[in-house]
């Protein structure tokens, strides 16, 4: 008889964004005639950069010709985009990267879930709290987890609590952990690390022979000089980190899908080497991306394109300062959406997370991401995202101001 | 400290097709002045369908405009592409499919390794010998296939042979299977199953809860109208079969990625619905298909654009008739290739796989795949596949003629 993943059972409810499109859905259907402004997913809303599109289109064109035509591409990602990567976020910053350190994938999603498997079931795990469900449920999947207490957290876990009084960012755990999930500018808070935090991050990881799980898909909204942008900046990260990145938040890409991670050849682990054990992964279960997407990404690395990027960087900034401040002039209390696209929301009067989500769509329209959602560190908060229309973004701050 | 998956260290030696790749470049070395005919790699070679191609530059275009732009797509794809899928694919073949048990992918690859994630580390699996290498990789990784024996088999997984008295259809395992691979028209030896083995299969299946995981990614090279195309055909299949197709072959998508995978809502196992389990796994690890891809697929259902992809099919099911018939003619003995681009090249004089592989390169300038690679009772055969030019087959099968 067929056995299934006894694990997944464990996983309560539906995945938290579809949870809320569930509700948006059920709200849009009650009220037809309001607008409903969403500030919760985190999805861009901008088209792609006339240079991604006409890269695009060159490349759809050599697709429909023999002479051009490109079939099953390396595992790893065509040589033109990662040296491309490397070079332009790499090592014009002087950070220590090799192109064939580079895997470009179809998502830091994917990455981020299908890392575990060249990981051991036994390791334990640190993720930070709120966190970014992703990494939670994917170690629930594999087995790390063990199982859910009446407070709504994993046993096998090492929860990290971000909270207001540590400007959101996690302290080193006492137990040791094996592996540690870190994602910087924050989902869902906001919160930046700086590089004396990495630094302590990087020695405890090097002391117990840990690795760090670094998410730094929103590093294009750094716009601090000092705040690092690769967990790579921070010596001796090459021995024990690994870092997701993406172009869906830089470049809007979530609708193209393309992202990489760096797997630094020095990093080895029972005499293994993590990049090799990743290689052997991906050439056996992936064929890579598109080759029309992967020229799409290399042009978000040609001037105009770059340009064209920074431009909605810059917008969706803005967004981020309008709704920040407008809230804030509201007075109710906020964090994040300076060097990051998410604003972190505490609700008024101890409201808890999924009250506050629904009194926000019921009385502004606003869909919202509830804090709770991410951890239970996140009960009290509410996310918003920067990705829709300045003008959307200037209404939803009006209605909750009027409304709250 | 970090633990790794110790299974991978398991795995000997590179993958397949990148070991065949190594060759083929030191050969291409040695031999600068000479053409090296690649019968290899099952890649394709013929450009994407015009219609394909301009549903590809429409879909751009969507892309770079802000009315049109598509961010994050429904994680199992798209229903414009499920419900043709399920209409052209299922529904007009009066095959038992309904459109929301269709989830889209980027690769028939990918699913077929990825499927493993749902089921226990414990089941017993059961392979065809030979056998597509991804099946047997992918179990080694999860735990499944125990340790490797002197003959290369792995300790704990059924070994179905496929051999030329039973014309390389695998027989029913004497003992029991949880997890049966079937691939028809198979990779590599392009064999096909009737339906009366089929339902042998499925009856098989019901009796034991097993699951069948059914790879058809060459249907469309089916030409005899009494063949099965879908698992699906057969009555019963709905309660114990995983189906998995796809775009590359069909229609010449390995460079763009396109594939699809049923998992019927009657599928279950520990009262679990594999549907429920599989769209928990893509939701939580895998963000979908670029929607242009999704537009580029839809376009192969059109009038126009299946007539063109019937034109390219055509055209490789001749390359495999010249392949066939060439070496017939020379005295080998080959089978395959009829309702399947796979020809099965059994070696001459009882020379081993990968040192006919070596002959083939160094004397004709022919670059096969050596059966061996494929499992211990694909030694003594070599793998050709018709995908290359019409030319190109001819001029191997002139210069293999000569050479042996």
């Amino acid at each position: 008889m067929t056995k299934i993943n006894e694990n997944y059972l464990k996983l309560k409810g539906s995945y938290l964004f579809a949870e809320v499109a569930r509700r948006a859905e059920v709200s849009a259907a009650q009220h037809p005639d309001r607008e409903l402004i969403r500030l919760g997913i985190g999805d861009v809303t901008k088209p792609l950069a006339p240079a991604v599109v006409s890269a695009l289109h060159s490349a759809v064109d050599e697709m429909g010709k023999a002479e051009t035509f490109r079939g099953y591409g390396p595992y790893e990602g065509y040589a033109f985009l990662r040296d491309l990567i490397c070079e332009h976020d790499y090592q014009s910053r002087h950070i220590p990267v090799e192109a064939d350190e580079i895997f470009v994938s179809d998502g830091a999603k994917s990455d981020c879930g299908n890392i575990g498997d060249i990981l051991g079931t036994d390791n334990v795990v640190a993720v930070c709290d709120p966190v970014y469900p992703v990494y939670v449920d994917t170690n629930v999947m594999a087995g790390r987890a063990g199982d859910m207490d009446e407070n709504g957290q994993w046993g096998q876990l090492i929860y990290m609590p971000c909270l207001k009084e540590n400007n959101f960012t996690p302290l080193i755990p006492p137990k040791c952990a094996d592996i540690i999930y870190l994602c910087f500018p924050n989902n869902p808070t906001g919160a930046i690390a700086t590089k004396k935090e990495l630094t302590a991050w990087v020695e405890y990881a090097k002391k117990n022979d840990s690795l760090i799980l670094y998410d730094s898909a929103y590093e294009a909204f750094i716009t601090d000089p000092d705040i690092p942008r690769s967990i790579f900046e921070i010596p001796g990260a090459r021995e024990c980190a690994i870092e997701f990145r993406s172009f869906s938040k830089t470049a809007g890409f979530t609708g193209l899908r393309c992202a990489y991670t760096i797997i630094p050849k020095d990093l080895k682990r029972g005499g293994a080497s993590l990049h090799d054990l990743w290689f052997r992964r991906q050439s056996t279960k992936y064929n890579g991306v598109p080759y029309i997407v992967q020229r799409a990404a290399a042009a978000v690395y040609s001037k105009e394109g770059g340009a064209q990027i920074q431009d909605t960087i810059s917008y969706y900034h803005n967004n981020a300062k309008i709704i920040r401040e407008g809230l804030q002039k509201a007075g109710l209390s906020v964090s994040g959406g300076i060097n990051a696209p998410y604003i972190w929301l505490e609700t008024p009067d101890g409201i808890n997370s999924w009250e506050f989500f629904d009194l926000l769509m019921e009385r502004a329209g606003v869909v919202t991401t509830p804090g709770a959602g991410f951890g239970p560190s996140g009960e009290g908060y509410i996310r918003l995202t920067a990705f829709g229309e300045t003008s959307a973004a200037q209404r939803a701050v009006e209605r909750i101001s009027k409304a709250f």
